[in-house]
């Protein structure tokens, strides 16, 4: 819940600026798909000819930032080279090559003689977008705003204000010889701006926050705004008792050290105990040589885990090289444990039992749940979406990892020839509810 | 927003009774379609077998509200006579005969020999319901929450106290020779509870208001919990200069006589002058002799409208038989007037005209948008959903009148057999991506 000091009341010009960004999106709402394609691929060639000036204003943000003292972690998100911005051009060209997520029927179903109801997919309207250090992301959300029928008032980090202005200059002059309208798209620039987005309900459809767990936990607490994404991904791997072990080693490693910054990357390990010692004896070295750093509950200082894991640890996110350990004496406690500590995000289980297995998918109430594979696999791109929004933990729809689809929603047409309801309730007619070919 | 001093903490025993119903619902997640048929029959007889109870119980909320001086419209609402409960106990019957909205495969991929991935559709979890007056909307709803495999913690109006507690009790005692533990459900009692209800994030998953404006407007605005519903239902009704002036005739007295407390009827008439004057000085004695009050605005009073409708009638939702008029000059006007005061839950255009209507169609951001047909057909059971839990008007899905499928989400499973992310990063192997079938 909120604390009303924290967030001010939208401005007159932020208002102003919503409400032309909404009408510009309801135009951009109803072009077909080869002109917001189009748009895209104007937005590239604007990208491409300016280069050399977001490179350099990228490297203005960058001894800024790095005077200010910089975290070299976020030194390395806000750095935008040659070689990034061509990635993210060319990521702008695959998003032109994806289907179109407009005007999918989903339902088309005659209710009675001349009077036919269908729910077609539409834009949702504008996106609010705030995002921290990484430039890149100001091109990526753009393009799949546009390519998804939407407005969207973004803004980024301070750190990074240079390179998004010059990168902004460079979509909205792409866009101007298209037909899609530069309004579409503006750029915030205080951070009093930003926190009045979160109160622009009605004139915002989606917030889409893009950094760290404390800001998506922010907005998400001071926004009534729906909140596509997740503050944390505390994901656990569960080696069963039936598992093949070799297979538990692969899975580990990769799940916690392919690449441990990701939200689908491991943070805790629960092993049954009637594998721990075989299974243990051979993991923890073998993840100690990778440079992990082991917690550890009681019974697993037995098995080589030097530290114990405090309470705390349970529930964080380490977000890099550190994992807690586990025994557990049934697939029950392996249960409970994620219940009480998870964070819904993804799940897996190491098993050769596969009725053990289907007790876990049944159970484990995540957004992905697992069996004898990698964590890592909870990914848009990796599911086939070709683009992702984020991941989200949120129980109700859109969850897991979000595509395009994340980006729209439906209305309801019922085409007619007079017809009035008191036909029905009078029992003169009845529905025929008969569906038609989508 | 919300201000913290409105809605308490939940208590100690408030969120004990959440987690049971928590613990009861992933158990009842797991039944079967014909374990939650037969619950819904067990608890039609049980409701069947102590109605004479339940009467007795509705009786003493009556005397005792009447004493209180509850209005009569309240009074009709809480009103559960015989023939009342028969039809709350047959709308179970008529549930029991839905299609399970559970274990729908909604995408189905192979993403490598071996790895596919699944999305399939679970209950979300817990519901959280705030109604008001109608007893009989316990019923409906709890049965609602089992038929999707939710838990439901309830919380009924203070002047149906009796009933609810006779009903409940009844609901429970069918449970309890059913598949469905009696825990799934929960009767909260005081209005302090059902407040602090609104800040179970985490415990409840969905909040289904059940009330007046006022009621859904105040759960909006205090919690961050998902709410199913719609505060107002200020609905239009545009009447183009290519209407057929009788099917505008019908189509506006039904829309907005037909029943004019539902949120689905019209508040507001948009005609174009070219048909103002045929059309409304047909139109304004008949709606006139129906007993609807008409208001208007300045060039409306020329054609018979009689009272001047200020700004606020705008944006009010009536709920009875009053109805204003605007004579517009263009279709432009119409969706420009839609856009601002409407609440984008149904609106509808008469006009014989197919481009004008598909412009109308496409312009309007409402969740259902009509072509010569009343509002009132803005309905689940019309839409052929075979129940309906409420109408949204948020943008994101559901959206528009909701069915079952309002009530569950989804989640993705994945099974592999040992694959790792390693492998797919380093080239060595390559999603297949190949959809297979539902």
């Amino acid at each position: 819940m909120q604390n009303h000091s924290l967030v001010p009341e939208p401005s007159a010009e932020l208002l102003q600026l919503a409400f032309d960004v909404r009408r510009a999106a309801l135009s951009l709402g109803h072009t077909t798909l080869d002109q917001r394609r189009s748009s895209l691929m104007k937005i590239a060639e604007s990208l491409s000819t300016r280069s050399r000036e977001i490179v350099a204003a990228n490297k203005e943000d960058l001894d800024r930032s790095e005077a200010d003292g910089l975290t070299s972690a976020l030194m390395a998100r806000l750095k935008l080279d040659e070689s990034k911005l061509e990635g993210a051009i060319e990521g702008l060209r695959r998003l032109a090559r994806l289907p179109d997520p407009l005007g999918h029927r989903q339902l088309h179903r005659k209710l009675d003689e001349d009077l036919v109801l269908e729910r077609v997919t539409v834009p949702l309207g504008v996106l609010g977008v705030i995002f921290e250090a990484r430039p890149d992301a100001l091109i990526q959300i753009a393009a799949l705003a546009i390519c998804s029928g939407n407005g969207a008032i973004l803004k980024g980090g301070s750190e990074a204000s240079r390179s998004n202005e010059v990168i902004m200059k460079a979509l909205k002059h792409g866009l101007s010889s298209s037909a899609v309208s530069p309004e579409t798209l503006a750029l915030l620039t205080t951070r009093q701006e930003s926190q009045a987005l979160l109160r622009l309900d009605g004139l915002v459809d989606l917030i889409i926050p893009r950094g760290s767990n404390e800001l998506v936990r922010f907005i998400q607490e001071n926004t009534h705004i729906p909140v596509l994404g997740h503050a944390d991904g505390i994901c656990h791997l569960y080696i069963d008792s039936d598992a093949d072990i070799d297979q538990a080693l692969r899975i580990t490693v990769d799940s916690k050290t392919q690449y441990p910054a990701a939200c689908n990357a491991i943070e805790t390990l629960l092993v049954h105990e009637k594998v721990a010692e075989t299974f243990l004896n051979k993991m923890v070295p073998e993840l100690s040589n990778l440079g992990v750093r082991l917690l550890g509950d009681d019974l697993s200082q037995s098995f080589g885990v030097k530290m114990l894991a405090n309470e705390e640890d349970w529930s964080t996110e380490y977000l890099g090289l550190t994992l807690s350990i586990k025994v557990v004496d049934s697939l029950g406690a392996a249960l409970e444990h994620i219940r009480r500590y998870g964070s819904r995000h993804t799940e897996s289980i190491v098993t050769s039992n596969k009725e053990t297995a289907e007790i876990f998918l049944r159970s484990v109430d995540s957004a992905g749940v697992y069996h004898n594979c990698s964590t890592r696999f909870a990914d848009g791109f990796r599911y086939g979406f070709g683009a992702e929004v984020g991941i989200s933990t949120q129980t109700l729809p859109p969850r897991g990892p979000v595509g395009l689809e994340g980006l729209v929603t439906y209305k309801y047409l019922l085409r007619g020839n007079g017809h009035i309801s008191a036909d029905f309730s009078s029992g003169m007619k009845s529905f025929s509810h008969i569906d038609l070919p989508l």
